[in-house]
């Protein structure tokens, strides 16, 4: 069976939403659980100004502090060269770097045009220049928009290829606000994977809709191997209050494992991480595995 | 497309699980709404000892006061004889049998092993020798038992022959505590229709472990039309408190009707039927299309 890329985004995506400041040090031990438990990629935090976004106010500390295990790329966002400075002194492995394919979106999100915004990503190429840096490109609304509603697939296309111009090496389509259907990713994978054959491609799914699974099932179909999830299913859209938030790491990789998927990524181990995770917050997580258990917990008849 | 069948199952197994007694008068109305949102078959109830499941114990009300629809099969849960004869005053389009494939489940559920379960069966087929009355054979632990683990497939293949050769026209796999994963579902679909092309299959789900509807999209790969789904997401299984229940169906028939599939049934009114069941409980239903809303439900960029 096929090998499968894990990507933990919970300290950047799920904490960024919650409303409570989680302390450094337990994002710090959070993240290095998550490092034991073996996933593939670990998006620390992001190098935001700390009045947008004040529960990610501890990058700096948060980046510096933490454990690194040679098999996982340490990742962060960057939403601006200000932010690519910073993170550069904390030496993190790989910048991503976001801008939404839908142009309402990105002039909510960011206040400029797409086109602005690959103007502002040619800067931080010419910054970098000479950096040895890995970095990757995400496309924000890439399966819809909850503004301007379907986006065209020609145009994610084109933001992949501005991006590739640019000399950026991976690529995330990202399903913002839950959008996706699982026909609409067997298509846009395929798609993409049609031009660009050997593309680190990542998806990024939401499970707004209850969607989320099936959704990396059909990008499996299509050949995507790379997906990001949030521990605990945390993260979520402002337009979906008490909705699922991002697809839930430990459920994902539940899923994958009991179809023989091969992962590097621990599921107890990843369990145990949920569990810490769950105890730090005041609200249930959306993830279903730490409350139903594996489909490997079997009961005692003599016990119900 | 495909047309797709959707088979209501909140009013029996939904409702059987709550911590609380809805209503008689509730209870129909909620049927009404169903049976106007275009499902195609509602299980209206069980008709079980009331000692056994006092949340039911309305049965013969329920199922004399709903207004009938001419495209909609009016289903019944009948667990022995005894129920039989109760469904048989009422009317029903359609009796549900049910049996575990696992041994351990059946005696736990029932008291009997398989066999001695299907000796009942027996008598049921001879005491409706000559009524006209439709017949589904349900096979729960289809994909998993909580006590022994894997099912054998041979086994599903053999009860479904024992089913068959009663007389039985159409055939339910439930998968009853959300065990079952996208490449088992379309391997044992895949399997039992190559064994039996025409047979009226029924795939129940649970989202236990947030597998549902990629275990739907899966098997209508592999060519099932039918699906049960309780709305709301309701339902549940005793060995995991706190997660998810059934498939919510207004979150399946949302994802199909977003993938452009046929169904009878109307995406809008199954939101408004889900509201108010949603309105006569106590506790947040698991589904997630009511709090997200449809993919086409834009947002006014203006206002965010």
């Amino acid at each position: 069976m096929k090998r499968i890329f894990i990507q933990e985004v919970v300290a950047r995506d799920g904490l960024q939403n919650e409303n409570q400041f989680i302390p450094t040090d337990q994002k710090i031990a959070l993240i290095n659980q998550l490092s034991d438990a073996g996933v593939d990629k670990v998006e620390v935090t992001s190098f935001v100004s700390p009045k947008a976004i004040p529960n990610l106010s501890d990058a700096e500390e948060v980046m510096k502090k933490i454990t690194r295990k040679p098999n996982v790329t340490y990742s962060a966002l960057v939403p601006n060269l200000r932010g690519v400075e910073r993170a550069m002194k904390c030496a993190v492995d790989e910048l991503n770097l976001l801008v939404s394919v839908s142009e309402t979106h990105n002039l909510k999100n960011v206040r400029r045009t797409t086109d602005q915004t690959f103007d502002s990503f040619k800067e931080i190429m010419d910054f970098l220049a000479n950096e040895d840096i890995q970095l990757n490109g995400s496309l924000g609304t890439s399966f819809g928009c909850p503004f301007e509603g379907d986006i065209p697939e020609d145009k994610v296309l084109r933001l992949i290829d501005n991006y590739l111009e640019l000399g950026i090496s991976g690529i995330t389509l990202a399903d913002t606000t839950g959008m996706a259907t699982p026909a609409q990713v067997y298509q846009l994978s395929t798609n993409v994977l049609n031009h660009w054959p050997d593309l680190p491609l990542t998806l990024h799914f939401h499970n707004t809709r209850g969607m989320g699974l099936a959704n990396v099932h059909e990008a499996i179909r299509a050949g995507v191997t790379r997906f990001d999830a949030s521990l605990g299913g945390l993260g979520g859209c402002p337009f979906a209050p008490g909705a699922s938030g991002n697809i839930c790491t430990e459920d994902l990789v539940h899923m994958l494992a009991f179809m023989g998927y091969e992962m590097n990524t621990d599921l107890d181990q990843l369990i145990g991480a949920a569990n810490y995770l769950q105890s730090l917050l005041t609200h249930e997580v959306p993830g279903q595995i730490i409350k139903a258990g594996k489909i490997t917990d079997l009961h005692s008849a003599s016990q119900v």
